[in-house]
């Protein structure tokens, strides 16, 4: 049994071992500067973890996990191109460091890069990896697709349940899949690793809300982050869309005329009318009910209670955290 | 035993069956959308015709066909991008029609659903399917970037060696990898289906150096296309690259000027030095040689003469084609 701290230490450490090819240069050089600004690594290392439930850590869950990451940084350079983004985790954005052709290829070769790493895995399960890896790259395109399409929509063509559609494809899916595929390889049946997927999406769905109120009601010393830093990008979050659910008819009209405030009144303006309409409060339960969800799909499945610990303390770390 | 016309409607009938999901429509109405706008589809067809070289045709030389067509089209829209291009086979490129976030995921998508066919194939020669796959899709990201280097370096940065190291990956991989698929799908061993993959790389050059040829020598009555087409845009073709690779240094100072004339006077300029420098001629019998060496290769795969016929014909559709 390894920790959550051990787990996270191995992935990344094998995951700086990976190699790529040299040329054509401006191709590989690209994709080792996206790769080596790393994240957390949150999802591979949920691989990890889902394998432990059930057994002694096999090499084929480095491989998912190595899938799941290259994946996902594939999607991030995509993304940042689509939303014009200068930045990325605080360097700077891969196609305005080099250009947006490049920053394309990069992502189109991760994406294929993903499937080596799948296809070196057990031939005993490796179609039913590759099919649960399917589902979840499919489920992030389109979850990019409906946050574009919000991003164009207007006030009143957004709903709650769409947007937590949209955030169970755009970012549960990828942990839901790398804790599934993790069980797969741990030896779990279709039973468990399913609800390992059901535990997932709601931890994920926890967490993107949880995003979204820290962003509003969180101490801005501890998330690092501008207050209200969504309201000033006219994001249409949880939170917005909830309120805009309750509100009656000459509210929403006032609430768009609030969209058009400088950002400086806007952001009080807005976080004023989460309060009047008890926004705060919802969302702290909202995660707790989604938590709970998890916590209660968790118990459901049957192996010894302490090697749940590294995942019951991954969902804390995603949960609890004061930044 | 299916003739070439055979096989190329059998696949355009199998491809227009294949299923999408209908939502978020704003991504898979426009995955219809680009796959709507049919090309020839002489990639998916050679696996076809790959696999009856050795054995009567398997679903899964349609399911390697399909994936190698979606990840083409993937390709296109992603280059589309990248190029600036208006058009797709005269219909407004997808980044035009729709928008260029959709335009990416898009591709994206269709890069995931490639591998959904491959996944579905016969788990005894899967893996190596997946292998050919995977270095065929890199391949082409790799061409993709040499292409943009390509076009971002100066004349004297570039040589004819170099061309064909791109072409080679931008352009012929696909089709080699196609046939060795398809080969290896018949029943092929390793030495046929390696044969088969050098044997589209070679035609695959030979295509690309014909179509460089054509574009200053064809006859544009038949080619359909402005004459000097590429020397309007100043790409770098085989025959540019060759060019530069004989002149002298003064002379090198001439085309670079030349290469700032208005383009009315640029083309018959620059296709004045490549008559000079022997270069239609020299076109001609590289064309000859890449596909003397395709043809020298078919030669030593050990089937039934009767069974290349398809093979060769498409091999002449590509070659002798007056358009």
């Amino acid at each position: 049994m390894h920790s959550l701290e051990e787990l996270s230490e191995l992935f990344r450490a094998r995951f700086k071992q990976v190699e790529y090819p040299v040329f054509p240069e401006n191709l590989y050089h690209n994709v080792q500067y996206i790769l080596g600004i790393q994240g957390k690594q949150i999802r591979p290392v949920s691989c990890l973890i889902a394998n432990q439930l059930f057994s002694d850590i096999k090499e084929d869950a480095f491989h998912a996990g190595i899938a799941v990451e290259l994946f996902h940084n594939s999607s991030l350079v995509h993304d940042d191109i689509m939303d014009g983004a200068l930045l990325r985790r605080g360097y700077e954005a891969l196609h305005v460091k080099n250009n947006m052709p490049t920053a394309i290829l990069v992502g189109d070769f991760l994406i294929i890069h993903s499937f080596e790493y799948l296809n070196r895995t057990n031939p005993l399960y490796r179609e039913q990896l590759i099919n649960i890896f399917l589902r979840i790259a499919t489920g992030v395109c389109e979850g990019q697709q409906l946050d574009n399409d919000f991003e164009n929509a207007g006030l009143r063509d957004v709903s709650y349940n769409n947007y937590i559609i949209m955030s169970e494809l755009k970012t549960a899916v990828l942990l839901a899949g790398s804790l599934s595929m993790g069980a797969v390889i741990g030896g779990a049946d279709d039973y468990q690793s399913g609800r390992l997927y059901d535990f997932g999406i709601n931890l994920g769905i926890a967490f993107q809300i949880q995003d979204d109120y820290l962003d509003v009601f969180g101490d801005p010393a501890k998330t690092g982050k501008r207050q209200g830093g969504d309201i000033v990008k006219n994001k249409k979050t949880s939170l917005l869309t909830k309120t805009i659910g309750l509100l009656p008819d000459e509210k929403m009209m006032k609430l768009e005329s609030i969209m058009h405030f400088h950002p400086e009144k806007r952001v009080p303006a807005v976080t004023a009318l989460y309060r009047d309409y008890g926004i705060e409060q919802w969302a702290i339960e909202q995660v707790k009910e989604f938590t709970d969800r998890a916590f209660t799909i968790l118990e459901e499945i049957d192996v010894p209670q302490e090697r749940k610990a590294p995942l019951i303390q991954l969902a804390h770390v995603l949960l609890k955290r004061q930044y």
